[in-house]
């Protein structure tokens, strides 16, 4: 990556701090993914994509600026794509997992939040994360309270612009969160200084309905017995949909599915325990779980979380005439998405139960980041259900450190056993 | 209290349990507020309320239902009384204060979640505190991310009917909460059957008016050096607030009061440190804070808290000819309250800088209940803020147990060394 240090360094990158980062990456990278066996060869891609995560893509986006175009960084799938697409600009997710940044992050927030706030905040303040640094504007959500009040922090380094996300799903809650996207396309166009029109936006929500439809197609694939490709690979093409070239990512998908779906009529019988993850997001590359799991005699096959189901699951329409009717079309897709946020949000128990069904799944592990609240409290109402449907499930609350990992292991060895 | 043995057991409380509770408050009280030097005889009212706390008002509200009227529980300074109040129902504040319910609480929800939560929503399904019992609904909102989700939990037990509270102050934030107010009154109108009119909006905003500003003027009384009343009488007097009848509470604050007058013009010079409390709110019997405080060399003037001056400042204004005018009153009134669950809540820091000089302040302590999310990510601004105004501040975050008060008090014995 030695070409890229003249890039970071006009991104004022830390390099020193950022040579320890990128050297661990590649290394955790090859003893978690490349030694799984028989891998699809549609999985060099991401492979790439992931090795040149701070390079090649950071490069693109680099140019696209120089072009005129601008980079925003998002943290939540509430935020609607669309809209940046549409107005020509690109969107990253900016989530992050890895336990190198907590330190940084715990100097500007309480040690007792979740991981993925105070990752993400000590990126951007420990200048390792080049995305940040090439970001113009950083779009917040108020989706928990931590990342609601992180926002106040990381506004002090960059510019952050907050969308309010309602708290209940009632007719009012539409019409708010569609006042709160029109807000956002009046800021986007102040800052891109385009113009959003009827057949822009109808480019951009067909091209991120064709990014979850690429996707769905994969998590298809996993509801086969025994799924064409692991839960690890899964999780890491999901973690590469949010910061990705869509076009691009899209057609590898799409080539991937269709080596899979060969691979689906030469499959073998496995006895592998069939789980599904519930809960909060695991942003890149947070792959403890899916490890821990994967090395037992197990499959993830499906995550119904941010960096999985909620991401993908339901299209925009793409019907309407006016840029109105569109909003309310976004405003309608992105309000299906059952998130803790809400009150009251049963419709996740639904969506688990018949995830459970679909993918015919042994066991759920619920599974959270520590200190996150909305998720925590929805467990006692997930297990109940899942109890009363005979499905066994277990609660699983940890961060981003290993020292627990063992720990993890044999609880989850426990519970393999007894389902 | 043997009289009231027949009333609870009507009200489906658990005797055995509650006994133990019983006991234990008066034991509490005597030792942390009768062994205060020269305590006002103005307090004998309230000592007697505090004592009759399960008793004669649960009486008083008993007899009230009997005759038709509705009592509602409240959890929090933004839902408006003068609703309740000008539909003729009883409003009572249900925030809980002691470790003694956190067990139960800690069984319905996380153990990593405030006490606060856990506390009421161990004494609900404990059916230790007859004002539970007593309640005909419960009025919870989103003001953070463990109380949203825990009115689903307490849903299972007593109907809770939510408000959403924005999470901005923009204009339109101000026309959404008006919306909630008006949602509230067509609740509250079904409940009670009774029709709400702009007279008896009047005269319900002329009430908690007039309570505001008794407490305003227990409050200024405050601001003389030294204070003629201790920072737990002041406490006391706040926290009953939340559940005393309206009418009485107003007259003995104000008796009171005119006995401070008079102590104030003999008060005697006093070395006593005078230290500001901010933070999270402190529900009956939560007195840990004031009590180490005030054994030690120091006495509390003043509480930017939900049981402080954000109960009280800011009167709702009267004037308005219809309902809606009123409800535009009432809602810019209550979005003046600088709580953390705003973002950005700039006002606070104001508040805080604004009080240290009007109550004399010679150190701030930031409250924080554990896992406290909002008000812990605003400390690092509250201490920047106050340290570039020379005002020392320390943080302490602590939960209803006692475990830890030895190592406050050590902290807080260097920090008055050290101001």
């Amino acid at each position: 990556m030695d070409n890229y240090r003249e890039m970071w360094e006009k991104l004022n990158i830390d390099l020193e701090r950022h040579d320890q980062l990128c050297k661990a990456i590649p290394q955790m990278y090859e003893s978690i993914f490349v030694s799984q066996k028989d891998r699809p060869k549609g999985m060099n891609y991401f492979s790439f994509v992931v090795l040149e995560i701070h390079g090649l893509r950071i490069k693109e986006l680099e140019e696209a600026r120089k072009n005129g175009r601008k980079v925003i960084g998002t943290f939540c799938v509430f935020v609607p794509d669309e809209i940046i697409v549409a107005l020509d600009a690109i969107s990253i997710g900016l989530c992050a997992g890895s336990q190198f940044w907590i330190e940084s992050g715990e100097r500007a927030l309480p040690k007792n939040l979740c991981p993925l706030i105070k990752a993400f905040t000590g990126a951007l303040i420990d200048r390792t994360c080049p995305y940040f640094m090439s970001c113009d504007l950083l779009i917040g959500e108020t989706t928990c309270d931590g990342k609601k009040k992180a926002w106040e922090v990381i506004n002090k380094y960059k510019p952050v612009y907050v969308m309010d996300l309602p708290q209940m799903k009632r007719k009012k809650d539409f019409n708010m969160w569609r006042e709160e996207i029109n807000q956002l396309i009046e800021k986007l166009e102040e800052l891109t200084g385009n113009k959003l029109t009827v057949d822009k936006l109808k480019k951009a929500i067909d091209l991120c309905n064709r990014k979850r439809r690429a996707l769905k197609r994969l998590y298809d694939l996993r509801k086969m017995k025994p799924s064409p490709i692991s839960g690890l690979d899964s999780l890491l093409i999901s973690q590469i949909a949010f910061y990705d070239d869509p076009e691009r990512f899209i057609e590898n998908v799409n080539k991937l599915c269709d080596e899979l779906d060969e691979r689906v009529k030469t499959g073998k019988k496995s006895d592998k325990k069939r789980i599904m993850i519930t809960g909060t997001p695991m942003a890149l590359p947070n792959w403890k779980m899916h490890d821990i799991i994967e090395k037992l005699n197990a499959e993830v096959v499906v995550e119904e979380t941010c960096t999985g189901t909620r991401y993908f699951e339901n299209e925009v329409c793409e019907d309407g005439e006016t840029i109105d009717d569109l909003v309310k079309n976004l405003a309608d897709r992105y309000l299906k998405v059952n998130c803790a946020c809400f009150t009251p949000n049963e419709g996740r128990i639904d969506d688990i139960l018949r995830y459970a069904k679909e993918y015919n799944v042994d066991g759920v592990i619920d599974y959270g980041l520590s200190f996150c609240h909305t998720y925590a409290i929805e467990d006692s109402s997930i297990q109940k259900a899942l109890k009363e449907n005979n499905i066994p499930v277990m609660r699983v609350e940890t961060d981003y450190s290993t020292e627990d990992s063992g720990q993890i292991k044999t609880r989850i060895e426990a519970f393999l056993e007894m389902i």
